[in-house]
């Protein structure tokens, strides 16, 4: 695979493990493409499908998916506690090796484009996609959920971007869009008062002055007794995570408190860690072709 | 490439452009390989090329180049600075992915037994793959070199593991094993006081109380005008490149000196810079399948 897209398409449905099925169905009969993981959540009724491959590969198999799910999931009997749109919900694309964000862009418009056109359903783009500043955020498009777009639909300002301009009842709407790669990154802390985790948490991330691409809040593990900033990084390039590290290591001991681990949730590409490699070793002639693996699959 | 071996062959043969390139196409050729380097040295008149593959992969395209080698280059008439007894010196397979050091030996005697018996050249296992705890070491085995070992050979304890029982004038003979990965890892330091760079690399390496896979010795960078602790890392697994380095920061210190940086020379397996990303990150849950394109190419 010299192109690598990773695709992670939510889809309103984690209960019934057959519907589940033939979604994922859809994305491993598909050429170019490969299911890396899949996880539902009961109590959001939500799966969250992850797959990598080349452009059209991910394009391809991300419409066969949306397409099943526009079959066999009705909205109108939809609950659950996770925010949701639509049968499947968000349709992030994200650039992992050998190519652009401009491409992943790309493939969202081409994918909108054509859901829009044969589903009917209606799209927003997002993230880097996005073509208005209020569409960036996801937050923003989803707010009102399945049950209020009915309405927010009609607003000139939220117009989609591709389809319809008025809802599909069974599959509701879709966000699909371009975005980095999200690292969840947690790091625990010697102590259980979880002020000390709120204020490091405020101090690294950006809505509160800090890094621009980190997200954080303090999070109590009430079993170990201890708290945690838990963090989202999103964009590993321009704010790495030992830069993060470093920054929380320097406020926890402004309280005599201790880092006492760290931990990474779900898939981190390896450039993410060979970078953390390279700052602590102080290497004067990194680069990410002196890495075997890197050799072999060019 | 479910199963990963590397394999270095070492030529004796670094001025002739033309014959280099005929002896790299035996690589090339090999179907389920990989070449992923060569250099020529002209001073030491020798050839590294590095290549990948599955196991009779490997073995196929080493043999091959040892057979093209006995066609082309004649020892009678080698000259050159680096320690050799044949036109192909040494051959190490080294054990990368989904596979094991034994897997790694048993090429290494399929391979000597083929090359004993159809180029007739006399043949000796080293290293892992050692039939005496006196051929374990590589400079042992090629103690008097091509020129000696018309002698040596005859001695009962140098028997030839594979082949004839006497010299082939022409290929000389050939050293054959299985290695771990070794990683060329420098460090370097804030002053120009070669004892110190010696002093370090006395604590640091085996021969002399160190760490059991670490070779080293101090080296003067004299352009730079600083000095460096030059290593071999002969198994990242169990001296890993981490530990090293904190115990380097720390000598270091005892004598007033900063660690201005460090260096890898070649290729390093992406495992042995997770590994230094683990541990400064004090990951509670770290695996090798978080890694994204690990779970891609598994």
């Amino acid at each position: 695979m010299n192109q690598i897209i990773e695709c992670v398409p939510n889809v309103s449905e984690g209960r019934d493990q057959e519907k589940i099925s033939e979604l994922i169905k859809e994305v491993v009969s598909t050429e170019g493409v490969k299911l890396l993981d899949y996880s539902s959540d009961k109590d959001h009724n939500r799966t969250v499908i992850t797959f990598v491959g080349d452009k059209e590969g991910v394009k391809e198999a991300a419409f066969k998916l949306i397409k099943k799910a526009s079959e066999i999931i009705d909205m109108r009997y939809h609950k659950g506690e996770h925010p949701r749109i639509g049968a499947v919900d968000v349709v992030p694309f994200v650039p992992v090796k050998n190519v652009t964000m401009e491409e992943c862009v790309q493939i969202a418009r081409e994918l909108g484009e054509r859901v829009g056109k044969e589903l009917n359903i209606p799209v927003y783009l997002y993230e880097e996609a996005a073509t208005t500043p209020e569409r960036k955020n996801l937050e923003n498009i989803r707010r009102g959920e399945y049950e209020g777009f009915f309405e927010k639909i009609k607003q000139p300002e939220w117009k989609p971007d591709f389809g319809p301009s008025e809802m599909n009842p069974k599959s509701g709407a879709i966000v699909i869009g371009a975005r980095n790669f999200l690292i969840a990154f947690n790091v625990n802390l010697g102590t259980n008062d979880i002020e000390i985790a709120n204020k490091i948490a405020k101090a690294v991330r950006f809505s509160s002055g800090g890094y621009r691409y980190v997200k954080a809040m303090g999070v109590e593990l009430r079993e170990r007794g201890i708290v945690q900033v838990s963090m989202n990084l999103t964009d590993f390039n321009k704010t790495p995570i030992y830069r993060v590290f470093e920054t929380i290591k320097a406020e926890a001991s402004r309280y005599g408190v201790n880092v006492v681990g760290s931990e990474i949730i779900g898939l981190v590409p390896s450039k993410a860690l060979l970078d953390v490699a390279d700052y602590y070793l102080r290497l004067e002639n990194f680069s990410m072709d002196m890495v075997l693996e890197n050799r072999i699959y060019e």
